[in-house]
């Protein structure tokens, strides 16, 4: 493999010295960028584009050849494994993601087959490789997946919610059914992501972007069990390096402590969370990565600056922090905007390190 | 005005010894109920029926003779301030609410009337009347008003938001329009819940359910500063009884602290904050209302029955506890259910007191 060019990332993701604050986006190759409209037209539909191994490839570098980021990530969907599981994923146009086939029955779930992701998922496999050739060693690749937890609200919902209500009935009303769809879900992720590392990826991240819906109890229960198994599953090694992970769940800034019990090497933290608290609670067992609000990139320059300043300032001296919005990027935010957020973060955090 | 039967609610607000923990549901006059959708239909829309008394009073009433509550809530909506302040509010079906003129600019803010709650408001002031004079003492009622946050999330963006964009851009990028409007906002609070208090209401509670998208620092400045003004310039005493007031942030666990500093009697709290927790953070100063899952009561009575025992034994003995759903009820719940978990509150906190 070819040598790594700028390795602040996985740095700072191991809590060792880096000149500057490693940063990147959430979403940061997506709909915002005028040259990712361009590619994503040309694919036809969003899933096309996840699944050709060239366009994937294209999008994730766009934001690279704009700004000067530390890490890229993969571009794909969270939602492929239930796709590969066969629910029939679509996207209905301004409605977001849809499944087919829902999940509702104890039936419905032992029928479920656990797919084989260097099989069934190798057009993920392919976008991975394809992409860390490109790359060529200029930063580090990002492998992700959806959470079990997460994973399982589309599937059991059909789609986006905003109550929760037939997953949670399922949680709630036959947990045994609940615990054997995560327990596939848990299986088919640590497949998929060892798979992503095999394929080249140099990180994984695994986004709980509903874990924050749970009580404190049931999060521990049916999110963060899930992806405790999923981070003792992994392959932790690669190349020589560690593959460092990152567990983010958004709304989860009650819970820092056990998600850093996890074996995560870092968390990813929303904006409803201050960083020097976030500090005090788990800084000293792994990194934290975060946590501008993405509609700060609505603001002037100098008012995005000054809010750069003051993340770095609360997190303040040392290693162990990873600059990034606290959720993805907006597909209305200004890509000029988004270079001022970043250039900020390399300029004013050289003091800090 | 006529002796109160029932103080239970009153009792525990003000951290004083109650029989039982008492228990009211938010959203508890509502679609889950077919004797609510009857009168709702005969009002004709959603509009119609708040500004109607007699009808606003039956619907109110409809709970309490189903279940054995121990307060009321008077029957309106959170938008009126606006609606008052000529936005012109409607409900597209299946939408939610929606303003036919929005807010974006420094003008559109400064055109912006306050409302005399007296006159323009004075449905809601027969409202609050009549539900006290049918109530006859039987359990007290509860005023409300949305927060000057939550109001003006509405206002900017138009109606509900999943990203709160325009409303955010407002905040980060003119910081002085954003206050202008709130501070509006604080002073149409104070005179709509005063009014609502010597037009009969007993306890009031203010819903901020979007102060839980900020971070901490903004949610201290935009929403948090706001509602402890509306606090200090509130009646707190009526009939000899004082009138307590209740703060609920959706989603503000992580800024309990800060929110028994406001002079708030009581905090609402959603299912995500641990009750043993909150108690141990901020119980010496304030009662905590909450916290179960709305989602609970689509589970068989068993469930529900065990998820009370758990609650009100993670609370545990003494006072300062009322017992509450984490959110409004949902419009799929089994009124039956709604019962077990009520009857549930009552039969198993005798223990506890």
């Amino acid at each position: 493999m070819t040598e790594l060019k700028n390795d602040r990332f996985l740095r700072a993701l191991m809590r060792e010295p880096v000149d500057v604050t490693p940063v990147w986006m959430m979403r940061q190759a997506g709909r915002y960028l005028p040259e990712y409209k361009a590619t994503r037209a040309s694919a036809g539909d969003f899933l096309s584009l996840c699944k050709n191994r060239e366009l994937a490839c294209e999008v994730t570098l766009q934001p690279l050849e704009r700004f000067d980021l530390d890490a890229a990530i993969l571009f794909s969907d969270i939602l492929t494994i239930p796709d590969a599981m066969d629910l029939g994923l679509y996207f209905a146009e301004g409605e977001g993601p849809k499944f087919r086939k829902v999940l509702r029955t104890a039936a419905d779930v032992s029928d479920l087959r656990v797919p084989n992701a260097a099989v069934d998922l190798d057009y993920v496999m392919n976008a991975v490789s394809e992409i860390r050739t490109a790359l060529s060693g200029r930063v580090p690749l990002i492998g992700f997946s959806g959470s079990p937890w997460t994973l399982a609200t589309y599937m059991v919902e059909g789609g986006s919610s905003k109550d929760f209500r037939h997953v949670k009935k399922m949680m709630y009303a036959t947990p045994e059914v609940m615990h054997e769809l995560l327990d596939k879900l848990a299986l088919s992720v640590i497949d998929y992501l060892n798979q992503q590392i095999l394929a080249g990826a140099q990180v994984v991240q695994i986004f709980d972007t509903w874990g924050g819906v749970l009580s404190g109890e049931m999060y521990a229960e049916f999110s963060l069990k899930y992806m405790q198994k999923i981070i003792a599953g992994l392959i932790r090694e690669a190349d020589g390096r560690p593959v460092p992970v990152i567990l983010f769940t958004k709304n989860g800034g009650q819970w820092l402590e056990q998600m850093a019990d996890t074996g995560a090497d870092a968390l990813g933290l929303d904006w409803t969370i201050t960083l020097s608290d976030a500090r005090a609670r788990v800084g000293s067992r792994v990194s934290l990565q975060g946590n501008m609000d993405p509609c700060v990139l609505y603001a002037p320059a100098e008012r995005i600056r000054a809010e750069v300043k003051k993340l770095l300032a609360e997190y303040g001296t040392g290693n162990g922090h990873i600059f990034n919005l606290g959720h993805g990027i907006h597909q209305f935010a200004d890509p000029e905007h988004a270079k001022i957020f970043i250039d900020a973060v390399h300029e004013y955090s050289a003091q800090y390190h």
